[in-house]
């Protein structure tokens, strides 16, 4: 054996380096391009979600129309349309041609896209299902243009071609591309059911829908108020790593790490320097933050964990709110019964903020209606973005899945005509993989949802028990009543009053009584409830109000 | 509102471009680390794989140590040691720190690393969490040198220091890490049941575990022989889309398109050159193949899809194999019954070649036992190396799923001490995310998935209802011996023979007309199941033998 043993030099000559753009081109399942319908979603999601986003910064009102068209068996092609800001020219081949160019993920801000890979993915899908470039017609109200776009695979680079000026009334963005492998289909796990959601938990949108039979299917704005706008912030001590830490002092142009901790974190003041001072032990404070080595900055994130921190800084979270979600659930679902509670901003990892709101909406177009009775149905949000796929793997599942649905007064999730939605929102979305479809498996984010669903629940139990008394209550009275009529007759006859004073008499006794039982009944129930909920308020974390 | 509208040049100008390295820094759970025990199983996953690889190509049987000792709370450090080829001083940093470079994804053969990113992932893990290098001592036979090795996360660049020569003595690749954010657990998501499994599919291999406690485990390698080697080998015509015919046929140094098609790849002779003219139409073969345009390449692809191939060639695959599957079931999991069955090698996506094995063993030690009694138990490997995570997304799981097995005389797969392992090799394996944890679900590989568990299901249940025949048998059998006694007696009474010479005689008749029975029920049996397999034949493709 010793003689056919391969040498090292041999083994490694092939050794090759591979492009993000040719990585995701050989992988481009993991950017959501897996199966045909998912592909022609992945598209309509990184597109819409971009207009969100770029609507959202540029405070328009979004309008967006989204275009699908079957050109051949399994290749479409979308167009997307929106009144947002435009992109400039320079830097279009970045945003839409370029893997990991054109990220915003250093700012510490809520925003739907994170990552730089959503719409130059697009391009790439489109590039190596149908050898075309996309074609994008941009206007940012000083001059409009239009352009094909393609990346080069091998350098990553993006290829702009036929670039000229068009009439500069147009404002907005308009990108239209052609895509093989792709199916259109009107299942759950459709473009019609993710525009749907979209317009769940964006509410101040309007998205228009033409589908690939030339139908339109409008989702109006329910509200005109822009939402709260979530804004760029500074990081919390609690929030980060050895590694950030370093990062930051290392990039900064402070003189000092004292004055670089003020100037880089929240709630970091100079009278807080003094208080770690006093725990850290041996380190120049005055030294220069760019010569701060890794056991220097591990002392600092230790010394983080020991002083009392106010919690983050909550600007950052941009919620959907309780009133809106109210508006689209009734407005979608038109349920008998519903339930919304939006938690308070929480933690984890230590110190990066995120926000749980979550309802339930019992009865009318809630669930789905199966062969076999009514079904649950879970609406996934993260960042006010529908989540459609790879449900199984997502921090909003389990934490449902925990529930026990039992102690709320339904049988099981999965045979009651019941929704739940659960939209998660943070500065940063730890999602599990690149194409962004399911939130990983963090405890405190999962303990939070669960929370956040359990109140609903609450609501919902109390709708449940009242629905159940009032129906044995109602028997109750209905079977007083079937001898009434008797009674009175036997009345009438031993006391010689009329009957139909009598039954009267005795109509309004018993409808007085059965009144006065509900009221009773109803407020022993609030009663109980005051209490147990009392019992389950909880710690918001080491945050104290200075 | 118009005022307060923010212009695009605003919005885009805090635009920044990410490196890969940047970009798995911030999203490490994509890589695998995500939750502690997790994320050290993944950093043990990553090196042995590339050390089980390496001893591969270089046809050394493999000899692998893995110690794990505990440095603080929540911090590791991982040494794995082979007896491998080493890596050349040159590639060292290309290799294992820097994110997808040191790929041999270009190959067309089977491997278990793939992307160029598990080695350098966890030299970028361990930066982030610990601050610190690895530390490799690397021996090639004609020199040895060990090194500090680090990655430049904004350039993705490496980083090394402390480069010496070392005794060239020593031979093969020893790696020594520390890690943050990690623990040590003997789950069955942790190191011990991940190098358990290695061994299973791995039984060439001699490993060697030596927990944080100083105990050590042994898998002896039970096979003295390497497996079957994958050979590189060229793509199959009906394995490629339009972009990779292009993207071959631009980096082709042929002279002619005829000529460059026969020699990129398998299958495609001058005789099928000319049976592709006579479809194709309007394409001159004898043009410069740098000069293919999308639309001729895409004519060709979709001629390729009407020409008769013989089936992908097979030898770019390698299997555990049905004997040592047997071997390490018996040796591993000692059931009273176990069925292996090797698939014929199959394509997905029109031409990409994988095989499925798959094994059931039933009672002994497989299966798990909880509180509630016995538990099915699915092992799930692709190109040999096990899958400890998300198998909720994995094709595997889908495929086990589907099965019904109450047809195979199996109350329910959660219920029994059952093990199905299923093994998917191929040049390609479509990983759901770049944590390389979970197998896509692509539809052809999910059905060959079942095919190969049912076939090993119908022996179980030839097992289940043979036990099921047999324990009738052996009570009918019972119920007239226990009469024997008795009715010798009798006999004896009437016919003044000795008692013990009839309940001789009369025993002898019973086993052996009960003998008899026993082999014409398993006759029939037999005659039964074999035309149930001849039934279920199916068709290999639109293979063809010249």
């Amino acid at each position: 054996m010793p003689n056919s043993v391969v040498d090292a030099d041999v083994i490694f000559k092939e050794l090759k380096t591979n492009s993000i753009s040719e990585f995701f081109r050989k992988n481009s399942q993991m950017l959501g391009y897996s199966g045909k319908v998912r592909s022609l979603t992945t598209v309509v999601h990184e597109y819409v979600t971009n207009s969100l986003d770029a609507c959202e910064e540029a405070n328009i009102l979004p309008e967006i129309i989204v275009e699908v068209k079957q050109i051949a068996e399994s290749k479409y092609s979308v167009k997307v349309t929106d009144n947002g800001p435009g992109i400039p020219t320079k830097i279009m081949g970045r945003v839409l041609a370029t893997v990991l160019s054109g990220t915003k993920f250093h700012r510490y801000m809520q925003q739907r896209g994170q990552q730089g890979i959503g719409g130059s993915g697009c391009t790439l899908f489109s590039l190596i299902t149908t050898g075309k470039a996309i074609h994008v017609r941009s206007g940012t109200g000083r001059g409009a243009y239009e352009c094909d776009l393609s990346i080069d695979i091998k350098s990553n680079r993006p290829l702009i071609t036929n670039m000229v000026e068009i009439d500069k009334a147009f404002k907005g963005l308009e990108i239209y591309g052609e895509f093989g492998e792709v199916k259109y289909e009107s299942s759950d796990h459709g473009i019609y059911e993710y525009l749907r959601r979209t317009a769940l938990s964006n509410p101040h949108a309007t998205i228009r829908l033409i589908d690939p039979e030339g139908k339109s299917f409008n989702f109006i704005r329910s509200v005109t108020e822009m939402p709260t706008r979530a804004k760029a912030s500074k990081p919390h001590p609690l929030g980060i790593g050895t590694n950030d830490l370093l990062e930051f002092a290392h990039a900064s142009e402070s003189r000092k790490i004292s004055s670089f901790l003020v100037e880089t974190f929240s709630r970091l003041s100079q009278n807080k320097v003094e208080e770690l001072k006093g725990i850290v032990g041996e380190l120049d404070f005055d030294k220069d933050p760019r010569k701060l080595t890794w056991d220097e900055a591990e002392k600092l994130v230790n010394s983080f964990k020991q002083v009392k921190w106010i919690a983050p800084d909550l600007d950052s979270l941009s919620t959907i709110g309780k009133t809106q979600i109210e508006a689209t659930i009734k407005n979608i679902l038109n349920p008998q019964f519903m339930s919304i509670t939006e938690r308070k901003p929480k933690v984890f990892r230590g110190g990066i903020p995120f926000v749980v709101e979550a309802g339930i909406a019992y009865g009318g177009s809630a669930g789905k209606t199966t062969e076999v009775g009514s079904q649950g149905v879970l609406i996934r949000f993260a960042n006010k973005v529908p989540l459609l796929f790879d449900g199984s793997v997502c921090a909003i599942t389990s934490a449902v899945n925990d529930i026990q649905w039992k102690r709320y007064g339904i049988k099981e999730f999965d045979q009651e005509p019941i929704s739940v939605m659960v939209n998660v929102s943070s500065v940063y979305v730890p999602y599990s993989g690149v194409g962004k479809q399911a939130i990983s498996q963090e405890m405190e984010i999962i303990e939070e949802i669960k929370l956040a669903v359990m109140d609903c629940a609450r609501g919902l139990q109390r709708y449940m028990s009242g629905q159940k008394n009032k129906s044995i209550q109602t028997s109750k009275y209905n079977t007083i009543m079937k001898y009434v009529s008797q009674l009175s007759e036997n009345l009438s006859e031993i006391t010689d009053l009329k009957k139909a004073d009598i039954e009267k008499e005795l109509k309004a006794l018993i409808d007085s009584r059965y009144k006065k039982l509900l009221e009773v009944e109803a407020a022993e129930e609030a009663k109980a409830q005051e209490e147990a909920e009392g019992e389950e308020e909880e710690d918001v974390g080491s945050a104290e109000e200075e």
